[in-house]
């Protein structure tokens, strides 16, 4: 039984090019990365706002998908274009342009029906939009947040005040070590969990993902994949996966939250496999459970045929 | 029952500048990062070479531990010394000055007693020597080396034939690449063990390590420290924690190489913890066995109580 599953984000038209080719004014923005990967274990509530030029075919295709689009505002004006290029080896990229367009002005009003969603996820916007989405929600039970570089300095008092109302938030290593002034990763962590939400997670690209509670850390490696198309959307995707997983379980408890990271990892590694959002238009929900279930192969040993280790 | 474990390589001095401190002249050498490892789980037998000036009593102190020294020979002439500076993040390092002293006539010669040993790690020297290592083992189960870029460059011949003769290479991200020419880890591993051994190890530092096998990937992620004090030493560290684990139990079987890359990741987690092998000098077995069966918990998920993602 799925419960509902709230996102509020970008719904955006990227240009991107890596070593392996382009696109142009491909389907991406997080909010939409985010519901591809969510729609395969939970229907979706999507927030955002697109442009008169937004593809009409997109929109539906998402809606086929289980997405509901009644929180989807169609502006007058241009829908919010990215455009980026990615070296060799996509670790670095830089941006080549940003057109907000529509997205300048975005300010999500949360539709009657979606705001008794249970999962909530606040893609990467201005914390104070943010916080606008839980004033209208009524009883979530697990928020989590993204940010950026660009909020962590312009607007760190209101990133501060919305760490204090959310259960969790996923961010990448540069994002954590610039919030909290801490280059080891752990210590970023405790910094922000002392700082409000129960569970921090931290993107590591290639190397996975790390789960870090007070008392405890969880490691999900990445997927082993020999080819990598296009990070892009990967992070997001991470975060449908482990949303998506909560909400199609209803259960937030700590286990369950480990199973999340892994559905997270498994999501990430089909975004990173084609352009856009591509791969997930051509995978189904076998391939989503043999992947997930590979991760235990991937960190799996036993000590009970082994020694300790004997005193000296 | 623990079998011979036989490791050729460095023995030196090393000054290393961290942003928490720094030391002068204090022992290391990746042949000695290992055998502390290494000795919390086996015997082990060293072969190096040291100058004059070598401390007797820290070669003392790796008798106590039951490193066998009949193989280090003391030359006229200076120790090998290393001097290098960390970057305020622990991630670059910068080699100040490099003194090979007795190191740059360093030709192994292996005691008769040491020429059964069924474990052999060749640390980081001339591929040339790691050959003639080979050479005078008779008969060992599990060869493994190490190498750095200057080898890859400069003796790439001699380092491919090398690889057709050892079981398992342990090498870093960068390396790695430099190695195969692909920047992507697991087609860098595929690449490899299409020229020899069964298994690479790709060392990442923070992130953990990767276990490659044909058909197999083994993720164990690095222990989670919030104070890393010093990074040397922690790859060779890993490879004797490895190794160790392999000897005590004389059990080079896959499940077992699992657990080795456990007993690496603890031993490297130690070793950076502070300078030189100062940290080894304070844990006992308790907190080795401690550490290493914490990493079940690191990873830990089960799908059991879990379904599977519902057909759409």
């Amino acid at each position: 039984m799925s419960v509902s599953l709230l996102v509020v984000g970008s719904v955006a038209l990227d240009s991107v090019e890596t070593p392996f080719g382009s696109t142009a004014d491909a389907i991406g923005g997080a909010a939409v990365f985010f519901s591809y990967a969510a729609s395969f274990l939970s229907p979706v509530q999507l927030v955002g706002v697109v442009g008169k030029d937004f593809p009409a075919d997109e929109l539906q295709e998402l809606e086929t998908r289980g997405v509901d689009l009644q929180g989807v505002v169609q502006m007058p004006g241009e829908s919010f274009r990215w455009k980026g290029k990615y070296s060799y080896d996509l670790q670095n990229r830089e941006t080549l342009e940003t057109r907000l367009g529509v997205f300048a002005d975005f300010k999500p009003k949360i539709p009657a029906p979606f705001r008794d969603a249970r999962y909530v996820f606040l893609a990467n916007i201005d914390p104070e939009l943010q916080l606008s989405v839980l004033d209208q929600v009524k009883k979530p039970a697990f928020v989590a947040c993204d940010t950026m570089n660009y909020w962590i300095h312009g607007k760190r008092d209101v990133l501060l005040q919305l760490l204090r109302s959310v259960d969790c938030i996923m961010v990448n290593d540069a994002e954590a070590r610039e919030l909290s002034g801490e280059w080891n990763v752990y210590r970023a962590g405790r910094w922000i969990l002392e700082r409000g939400p129960t569970r921090v997670v931290v993107k590591q690209g290639v190397y996975g993902a790390v789960l870090l509670e007070r008392e405890r850390v969880f490691y999900v490696p990445a997927y082993p994949l020999e080819e990598v198309y296009d990070p892009t959307g990967a992070g997001d995707a991470f975060a449908g996966g482990f949303m998506g997983h909560l909400a199609r379980t209803n259960d937030a408890t700590a286990p369950n939250i480990r199973r999340a990271m892994v559905y997270g990892a498994t999501m990430g590694s089909f975004a990173v496999e084609r352009f856009s959002v591509n791969r997930f238009r051509e995978i189904g929900p076998a391939e989503v459970t043999v992947r997930a279930r590979a991760f235990s192969e991937l960190v799996h040993f036993d000590f009970e045929s082994s020694p300790a280790v004997p005193a000296g």
